[in-house]
């Protein structure tokens, strides 16, 4: 009887790299992580994954030939073809990194990489909200706004590898300037950041009550999460910046709908904590701005894996070397 | 030595329907088209379009096993799976029309179809602009605003078929109220119509001097051509119109690209007979509203196949046939 072979997923990002071994259907059988090493050019960073993979895989009782594949998900620029990923910043990647080679040649196991954006909408798609749909589109709503789009069950990468910048939808085209040196980015508004901005800008023209104009006048550090915990309490100006934010998601996401007509448009990342008080109103705009068949055959979900989308997505890379 | 076989494409519309064989590997070797007869519920149609293959099949001296597939495009809402189309209003066709299993068993010869759109696209993608790329987007700027996505070398039909419904992209939330029940959608400042709806508009607000002020206020006739006649010649109202045309087209090409990163978006319909002075002008915007890798690796073409690229597109449905 052949032994089922298992899955490495790896979740890379600036302050910690999550692995897990999942079996080949995506469940999760151990997880742990490590901290991410940026001193040196990042250069500890390729060598801490091999060791940790090779320490665990010994401490499990197992063996490199026990698993399909490693998957991974990366910050930066990556080329999937050759396996390198280049300016990675918050990894102090400024140069080509041969991640692939080294790992393969480090764990004796083949290895798989894309970006962290698009690895997590894989791990929706697969075990989360996507309910493992060929068609389905995810947004993490962050530090800053990303996205994957799958469809025909595959990632749309694009020529040159843009497909899913859904944070660079020009959502108001005389709007913030965007770090991407464009305006009106839809990351300006619905980003943790974002959020935030809208209410400064929102709170100088606005006459009434409200406690989060009295903190932003007192010059108090303000969050989205507070901005939406005040909404929910009814708050006056926070209800019309999560209206305002909601505008700005249901507009990017009746688009995304409009020329892609997915099954589910998943919103996720840390701003996404804020529930169906904020599903609820993207859902709205986004109705207004969809064409009727997308209205009543895409739905917005809220992301179900949290911080696991990562590692099962990455995971799910590897999936492409089972026998 | 094996003969080639050959595909047969039809091209169904609202006034004609068109036909073509061709070369497996696309190359047009007859065409011909028939008048299509909406009478009687448009209950003509299917057995005129039987009888037009079976006759031109046996004109050219050729018989049905000669032939790897029939694809078709239709406008109205198609079933792939089934093959069957219903809604199709410039038909007749309101009720469900097996076309699929009746043109199977009048020529003996394998179907596939999809809407017309899609197999515009499909057309443009093999033989025109769309350099046989896996990435390639398609607008239609006729009568309305139609469209297909290509990404991963497949169309893009979503979860109900409304894949590719770049008219219905919403590029002025506040705009002009679409048949579709939304307001704002592209078709309504881009298409043939929405170009004249443009002008008009724009030209209760002018007040210099202009040509095409002059025939609107004087209640003449005007087209989409016209204006871009005009434009041409330095009318400044004409140029006034073409810019915001451009406008939203870029705005929607670019949100376009952000989310799918094509290295084609493919502009044809009767309103791109304006050429490269309507071209330039919508690459100015779509750099404008694009992220930076998108705006560097997807290119804005004119369509190049014309009539041609439904009955050649509606061919390569029926590569799937080759054995």
């Amino acid at each position: 009887m052949a032994i089922e072979k298992k899955l490495i997923g790896v979740d890379l990002g600036g302050t910690t790299v999550k692995f897990a071994i999942l079996t080949e259907t995506g469940e999760i059988q151990q997880k742990w992580s490590i901290e991410t090493n940026v001193l040196d050019e990042g250069s500890h960073i390729v060598p801490d994954i091999i060791d940790s993979i090779n320490h665990h895989i010994q401490l499990f009782d197992m063996t490199a030939d026990q698993f399909s594949g490693i998957g991974m998900g990366s910050p930066g620029t990556v080329d999937r073809a050759n396996g390198t990923v280049i300016g990675a910043y918050n990894l102090n990647w400024k140069t080509l990194q041969n991640v692939q080679s080294e790992i393969e040649a480090g764990t004796q196991i083949t290895f798989a990489i894309d970006n962290d954006a698009n690895v997590a909408a894989l791990g929706e798609r697969w075990k989360g909200a996507g309910e493992d749909d060929d068609e389905v589109a995810f947004i993490t709503l962050g530090t800053g706004v990303g996205g994957g789009i799958i469809a025909n069950g595959k990632l749309v990468h694009g020529v040159a590898g843009a497909g899913g910048e859904i944070g660079h939808i020009t959502v108001e085209p005389n709007g913030y300037m965007c770090t991407c040196g464009k305006r009106g980015c839809l990351e300006q508004y619905a980003s943790a950041t974002g959020v935030v901005r809208v209410a400064r800008d929102m709170a100088e023209e606005f006459a009434g009550q409200s406690k989060l104009k009295e903190m932003l006048d007192d010059g108090q550090e303000i969050t989205s999460k507070l901005v939406f915990d005040l909404a929910k309490d009814n708050d006056a100006l926070g209800k019309m910046v999560v209206d305002r934010v909601s505008y700005y998601l249901g507009l990017a996401c009746g688009n995304l709908g409009n020329m892609l007509n997915p099954a589910y448009i998943v919103i996720g990342g840390g701003v996404s904590a804020a529930g169906t008080f904020l599903l609820d109103q993207v859902t709205k705009y986004f109705k207004q701005f969809s064409f009727p068949t997308v209205r009543s055959s895409t739905s917005l979900k809220l992301a179900q894996l949290g911080n696991e989308a990562g590692v099962i997505g990455a995971a799910s890379l590897a999936r492409q070397f089972i026998k």
